[in-house]
């Protein structure tokens, strides 16, 4: 297909969407679902190169644009959340790989004896248990464990959120296949939790991430960055290849490592959230890399906050 | 098909279950299902003729048979919950509208590196996140607002426990229909709203409750009465229509009525748990019977815990 255009089938209905799915699932085809919240760059688009090429037989590829309110805390910047619906549907049209796009205006129930959901557009309004009367929303995931340390120290509704809208999708959208950028790391690790625990018949695979040029991980906040702020942001990228090779050259002291990076983003004007070093699966912090590592940092650039981590496959014994 | 006796197709493996429910899909049949913890009576029986009838179109009826450990409390009565397996298969033989019986051994992943969860053997073990080492199960659903009250104060972890293994039945059966009984009236409730807030294909139906020709609503645990309790347990569905009948009379304060029942449930002998009256949908409790409530019983007669309720559909205004 390469850079031919194709048109993919806007769906905005629940109902409309799984009958879609059914359909081409009765037809043969493997259904990949990439679940994103929008504002597309390069990452995204090569978790949509691994869908369609995610199963040996044809492939029906789903991708669905919704900017889940849940996983926002009050103080959070969903109101800010950047979008560009034309330029999302355009760029997914390039890859000539996308069937559909799942676009659902809201996807939870509202109490209906309650007050409209905080002040402002849905856009900035977040879910609220207690004003709507007993009907509302009320359900969610807690993949208990995992969504403890790392991010959810401080996001704490964080993954309870990812974790409920994406088995609302999965629900939905009835995928065979579904993919997850490694740039989350314990969001991805969260959801495979979640599949396995809960049953779901997914594969869920895990897409590296993608990088520009001079190394910072590609995110939709990026856009938030003033060319001084990118410029410091570089620094973590760079602290965690630096700690990759000081731990593969022998050094698995974890404290050392994590003191490092802290210094490294601290010199450049970053403000730490975390930096922490974890085993792979459990996220289980380890005191030294002696198994399978993941190196997990979130640091402040002005008011935008980043996440970027590596993983260390063979480590030092 | 009344009386002719139709073995089952008996499933052990996850896996087996799905493929068989997706082939009997494929086939055109909608695959009706009905959850239990086995040791079936009556009652069982009439959520099987109901799931039997619950389409126009050709019904493959699934149940299952496990007794979930994740909804027991360690103080709770998992090593002595009834069963009877070959009993059971004969009883749904005899249906001769049951397709197959999905008898899992097991349906948590417990963590590699821990201890075997608790003494003794599997059936009195209950699931403990805290020895596992990081790798066992540790995803729960919470229905938030409806998983409090009635049976959740007394019973915490019950509805938690619930939720979660219904929705890995419903992940590995892939039912379109599921019938629960309103005995168990807050259950059934969860399990709707749980449906309705993760956006699960299924249509869920509640069965009436089926009593003994006493007025004793069925229960698997009704086998641990002796005689005598048994007979003064009779004073629980006593209470309850005469309740109704005073509601439907035009006595909607709900203190009194409750007030009444509390006093015949203890001048009997029994050891109440909570008497409420509540909104059906919400269970939110009701100062007046103004809207259609549920008046709904627990209580203890020796060592057995038993519930009950009934609805008020027509209330005095």
């Amino acid at each position: 297909m390469g850079a031919a255009v194709h048109e993919p089938e806007v769906i905005r209905d629940k109902a409309a969407m799984r009958a879609w799915s059914r359909r081409l699932r009765a037809e043969g085809k493997a259904v990949a679902f990439v679940p994103t919240m929008g504002f597309l760059h390069d990452g995204h688009l090569s978790l949509i190169s691994a869908a369609a090429v995610a199963s040996a037989g044809p492939v029906a590829v789903v991708v669905s644009i919704y900017v889940n309110p849940s996983q926002f805390a009050p103080t959070e910047d969903l109101a800010t959340y950047p979008s560009d619906f034309a330029g999302d549907i355009r760029k997914l049209a390039a890859t000539g790989v996308v069937a559909a796009v799942f676009c659902p205006p809201d996807l939870y129930v509202r109490g209906s004896a309650g007050q409209p959901p905080a002040a402002g557009a849905s856009r900035g309004a977040v879910l609220c248990l207690e004003e709507d009367g007993g009907h509302g929303h009320e359900t969610w995931i807690r993949v208990e464990r995992l969504e403890k340390g790392l991010c959810g120290s401080s996001r704490p509704v964080f993954f309870r959120g990812v974790a409920t809208v994406v088995a609302k999708l999965f629900n939905i959208v009835e995928p065979d296949i579904a993919v997850f950028g490694k740039k989350d790391y314990q969001q991805w690790r969260v959801i495979c939790r979640m599949v396995r625990d809960l049953d779901f018949a997914i594969e869920i695979i895990g897409s590296e991430i993608v990088r520009e040029a001079d190394g910072l991980a590609m995110s939709s906040r990026n856009v938030h960055l003033s060319r001084e702020e990118r410029e410091k942001a570089l620094s973590i990228s760079r602290s965690l290849v630096s700690a990759r090779t000081t731990a593969l050259k022998g050094n698995n002291h974890s404290q050392q490592i994590k003191d490092q990076i802290v210094q490294t983003l601290t010199g450049a004007g970053g403000q730490v959230d975390y930096v922490e070093i974890v085993e792979q699966e459990s996220l289980t912090p380890l005191e030294r890399i002696d198994r399978p590592a993941v190196i997990c940092v979130a640091a402040w650039f002005g008011k935008v906050r980043l996440v970027d981590n590596i993983e260390i496959q063979t480590p030092s014994s």
